[in-house]
């Protein structure tokens, strides 16, 4: 018997639209349809996908283990994460191994951040891999906000919201062009980050891009310090334009 | 009479299933679809788009002026590429004035490098304007050769290889994931740059990634130093992974 092959489907940033042509087909055609997900909560990668999915499709939610109660630096959280990867792993290669193509659904895309590559890497080695590469969250907010990013030589860096202070603002210093990511509960440290560097009069707050919900405003117009999961800050580049 | 609306229409890195839903349904509805040429060239922009633009659509090619006898660094090479925007700003103008709608075709992300935003600019004042975001041409590149590019914390770098030497060597130092673009005629002081930063026995070269004639090969595997103007190099991060 044949093997079943794995795909990783980028979804693109939110709206359903901005899903490819090539990850519909593979949705569309999978046998299992894979996903994380909160327990008992849909799961914005379902949610994404949700009218591409066909009603012959098997559903297989990959329900993270509840860490709200410890410490992400405990190793405990770390070993919870990793015994959840581990059981993910082998429910999904229980499938390939039966011959069925499983279509696991990732934000964005699949090798930009997030879970996908976790169960990646435990499987490629042991299963046929096709990686469906998708609109990364950064670019549907930039396209939401209509900012242009990058000209000519400029240098882009993108950078998470968890790295320290003195990180965060020295790494903005020597960039032309800036992507935070992980805004969420850091970002009062973000703001101050670009303040230090000098870039906070250039720097756009964007929530939920190209989803419902969707808020752009600059960020020195922002009032309050709270964000959520699906924020961003976008600095644009200023190079070369003849 | 109501003005018509620019779309700036991402396209993806190459593969043309790699296009949106959202690319494909502006694509097919749009009066006029332009896009970026060189004289007597299709332009890749086109080819990409070959399948989803439909019979009844206007083609407005803009082709580019012929600049090989002008070095990059000469003012009359701005200044011919200045006329040139210029003037293809206004034969757009013209049509979204008459009401046309006009999709222009965008490699790879439209606000991410690229010819686009030169028009973008100078007609956002006057037109509506949507962007359709695409996947970029490095996620293109990233999923062909299964690189996990950025992991928790990771800080990824994206560089022109245009940059000089020591700028390259200095800002590989300071990140963890690295892009370099343009790597085309660059190619050996991208080499030296990776050597001099530490990054090179993990750096990988993409050539023409998911589009007909792809190579994808370990950069120190690569015996020559010539590339075409679709290559990019690749350092993935090594972040945290439970
Ligand atoms: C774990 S990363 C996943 C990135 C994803 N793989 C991608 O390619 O965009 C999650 C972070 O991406 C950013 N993000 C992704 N989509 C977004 C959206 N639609 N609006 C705002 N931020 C978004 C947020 O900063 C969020 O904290
Ligand atoms: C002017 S930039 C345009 C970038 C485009 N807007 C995007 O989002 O990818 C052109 C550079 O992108 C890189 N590139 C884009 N698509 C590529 C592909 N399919 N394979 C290899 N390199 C690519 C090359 O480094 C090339 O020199």
């Amino acid at each position: 018997m044949n093997m079943g092959r794995l795909y990783g489907v980028g979804l693109g940033p939110g709206d359903p639209e901005l899903v490819t042509v090539k990850a519909v087909r593979v949705i569309e055609s999978a046998a299992v349809v894979a996903f994380f997900a909160k327990t008992g909560r849909q799961g914005n990668a379902r949610t994404i996908a949700d009218r591409w999915i066909p009603a012959k499709a098997r559903e297989l939610p990959l329900n993270y283990p509840v860490t709200t109660e410890i410490p992400v630096s405990d190793p405990a959280y770390n070993e919870m994460l990793r015994a959840f990867y581990q059981e993910a792993t082998e429910k999904l290669a229980a499938e390939l191994a039966a011959g069925n193509d499983v279509a696991l659904l990732a934000e964005g895309d699949p090798l930009f951040y997030g879970s996908f590559m976790h169960l990646y890497i435990r499987l490629r080695e042991r299963f046929p891999v096709t990686i469906v590469p998708g609109v990364t969250g950064m670019a549907g907010c930039w396209a939401a906000a209509g900012e242009t990013m990058t000209w000519g030589d400029d240098v882009m860096t993108i950078l998470p919201g968890t790295l320290p202070l003195e990180t965060l603002a020295d790494r903005l210093k020597r960039t032309d062009a800036a992507v935070i990511m992980k805004v969420g509960k850091n970002f009062a440290k973000v703001r101050q980050a670009l303040r230090d560097s000098g870039h906070y009069e250039r720097a756009i707050y964007v929530e939920r891009g190209t989803m419902s919900g969707e808020k752009i405003v600059k960020l020195s117009d922002k009032a309050d310090d709270s964000a959520p999961y699906f924020a961003i800050v976008l600095v644009s580049g200023q190079g070369r334009r003849p």
